[in-house]
């Protein structure tokens, strides 16, 4: 029987993530089918675990009760780390699901017959190491852990402290499925214990290829000033729906509401409005009203205030524009037309999702073709900004950086890819001396 | 007219990238047939200003050729900043190559039907502002130019003092193709001129989305260290050749002579010759008396000084097996097996190019598999991991970094790609209801 202990407090976090570049390497080895049935294997671990899994989490919950108690902590945070059966059961069955998803690796990306016998491949493989450091949820674990074993990575979770019972629990309940597969060490799933873990881990460029914060805005901005690994997380989600003079009211209405208010939290909703100054008489009063009913807070710029005649309203100061409330709040802007619109969006936007409400075949057109963002919707909501509902099948978060992932990041995300070059005895002599000369042809096969 | 001076000095770097911000998003409405008619006005524009950039040229050439004479500069650095006519018409040439190649803007990654009348799709874009920061050669300018206008960007550049005035030269001529196409500012192209500004320039994330580093080791290390821009450039470039148990010997010569000799100053020549101990005694003779013959200083390790009995040979120590050695140095290992080469190039390897000789089809596909590296490679010279010889078209370097780009990078690695969404009034509340369901069916249109 393998070490399962994952008490690593006398090891460093180098060294686990030595090991873990180790075991990235065993891991990358294994045929689909082979990680699928580790996934399966850890599913039914999970449910089997349930009662462990539960008493660890109720030991979590009762400093955390307390906290709510004493109004040290809220209660949606309290909710959101306190485990049910049911929840359980919806944690084995996320990691079937990704059981089920098609195999990011050795996906064929191109080829190229550079010559005679001296064919190119490019194609998908691990990224190796995965940090990730999140905040709370204990469900983070089995999910991460499933899809970093689906693409072949090894991966050092840190989570909050508030869960530490849970996730070791859940760490040791994987690092169990290992056994049984002697080719793979159960080094492939590591949980880190404290602040300085993270620190250190931040640093180590050479073993860990990637990090994943998942959290909260202070753990996002804390992780990306101080890692010298890469990060894929997102910034700030500062969403825009842009109602233009074309639009149709009532999908106008529909979207708005639905991008500020059908879950206010997500980083895909939407946080300012901006009306073209022709269709806000019509469509402002009624936005408005709407909206109020929804329990949406306004705050308007003086032309819309102007224009309604409500100098009642709550004025919006240049920090909305910029302010991800995450929250039943909503800015509102008149604009002169579809430039000033881009305009605002491109010097407030955070490159998340904007959308465009128009039957206007050509402004939406000039709306997708100029904004700068991971999404540009057209008539839709920006709620639909997600992996799951993209048909990723998964989602580790959604990045605003342009570089390797933009947008919602699935599998892929944890994949890179490597050039295969087959030859027989080819020197690049023979060409340099024009003796001969590359075909560059797409290779079908 | 507009304003073509390049002497910034009186503004600020950072006001420099918000106006190549502004120039970015100008460029990434072009067509392009407008992006390729500038571009070829620009090589007509090279070839007309050939003599003042001969000029310009010269007097560079002037500190340049004392500091030769005083053992201050190498000849091989003079030859690398010094331009012939003949050097300018390729130049001219090389821009037109750019704009022969494939628009690598507005290409359909994915498109996937969400449901009905809801399409996504995810298509390539600008980066948007791409800083260069690159060493002597003075033919960067308008090869990063034009890879940077083909590809939709705006582009900063920093060159070095030595060809100040060349530079200066090339970017002004540059910029005066803008000049006719109202719709594109000049701004688009800046050059910078202090070691002052690259420090400024690392530091702007918001209006610089990649620097590129084109250069010595020490400023692709300085680069990265400082910057907080994403940086694409790679680091060593610590090759491999092993000659495996089943190699055939001529073909392990061939490739281990091209992959050393054929041009050591290259990234991607070999710096390591591992050998299967069953084979060394065979290969090893032979193959050192020819890279002896082509100038090639070896360094052994003990078991092959043993083997060969020829105690004479330089030692090589463990320092070698981490050197890039850039010249006609090699080093050689005798290896127990393939596992052992695998541990061998994971342990000291840069993740650059390896490649197996190997007639045994097994081993092959082993060591193909397991090699983390951007270029894994059988039978064939590791000097083939080139852009233009992969038939990329262009190659603005070799990333041995595994995010974003990997290995040779063409256009591509200039462009991010964002999701477009085509809706008809869709909200998420529809379908967190149940009333509607996501089809999720790769769209072909």
């Amino acid at each position: 029987m393998k070490q399962v202990s994952s008490g690593p407090s006398q090891i460093s976090v180098a060294e686990l993530a030595k090991r873990a570049r180790v075991a990235s390497r065993q891991l990358a080895k294994l045929s689909n089918e082979r990680r699928n049935e580790i996934l399966t294997r850890a599913a039914k671990a999970i449910e089997e675990n349930a009662e462990r899994i539960l008493e660890a989490n109720a030991r979590d919950c009762r400093p955390a009760g307390a906290a709510v108690a004493a109004g040290k902590m809220s209660a949606s945070m309290f909710a959101r780390l306190k485990l049910s059966s049911r929840g359980i059961e919806e944690m084995a069955n996320r990691v079937r699901d990704v059981a089920r998803l098609p195999d990011p690796l050795g996906r064929r990306l191109a080829a190229t017959e550079l010559d005679d016998h001296l064919v190119l491949y490019k194609e998908t493989c691990p990224l190796g190491v995965i940090g990730i450091v999140f905040e709370s949820r204990p469900d983070v674990v089995p999910q991460v852990a499933a899809l970093a074993l689906k693409s072949g990575n090894a991966v050092l979770l840190k989570g909050g402290a508030e869960t530490a019972y849970t996730n070791q629990t859940l760490v040791e309940i994987w690092r169990h499925c290992f056994e049984g597969f002697p080719s793979v060490s159960a080094e492939a799933v590591e949980l880190l214990h404290t602040r300085a873990d993270v620190m250190e881990l931040l640093k180590l460029e050479r073993d860990v290829d990637l990090i994943i914060p998942r959290g909260s805005r202070e753990l996002v901005d804390f992780v990306g000033q101080h890692s010298r690994v890469p990060v894929l997380g997102h910034g700030a989600g500062i969403c825009h729906v842009y109602v233009d003079r074309a639009a149709d009211l009532e999908k106008a209405i529909k979207i708005t509401l639905d991008s500020k208010a059908q879950y206010p939290a997500a980083c895909n909703a939407a946080e300012t409005l901006l009306v073209h100054q022709e269709i806000a008489p019509e469509f402002l009063p009624r936005a408005i009203s709407e909206l109020t009913q929804a329990g949406v807070e306004l705050r308007a710029c003086p032309k819309t205030r102007a224009l309604l005649k409500r100098p009642e309203m709550i004025r919006a100061e240049e920090v909305d524009w910029t302010t991800e409330y995450s929250d039943l709040i909503l800015s509102i802007k008149t604009v002169s037309d579809l430039d000033d619109a881009i305009a605002h969006i491109h010097r407030y936007g955070s490159g998340h999702t904007e959308t465009i409400i128009t039957e206007d075949a050509q402004a939406a057109k000039l709306f997708m073709e100029e904004i700068d963002a991971a999404g540009v919707f057209h008539n839709a909501s920006t709620r639909f900004a997600d992996g799951f509902r993209y048909g990723l099948g998964a989602e580790l978060g959604i990045s605003t950086s342009k570089l390797h992932a933009r947008g919602p990041v699935g599998l892929e995300g944890l994949t890179t890819y490597k050039y295969k070059l087959f030859g027989d005895g080819h020197t690049v002599a023979e060409y340099s001396s024009g003796a001969r000369h590359f075909t560059h042809r797409a290779s079908v096969e």
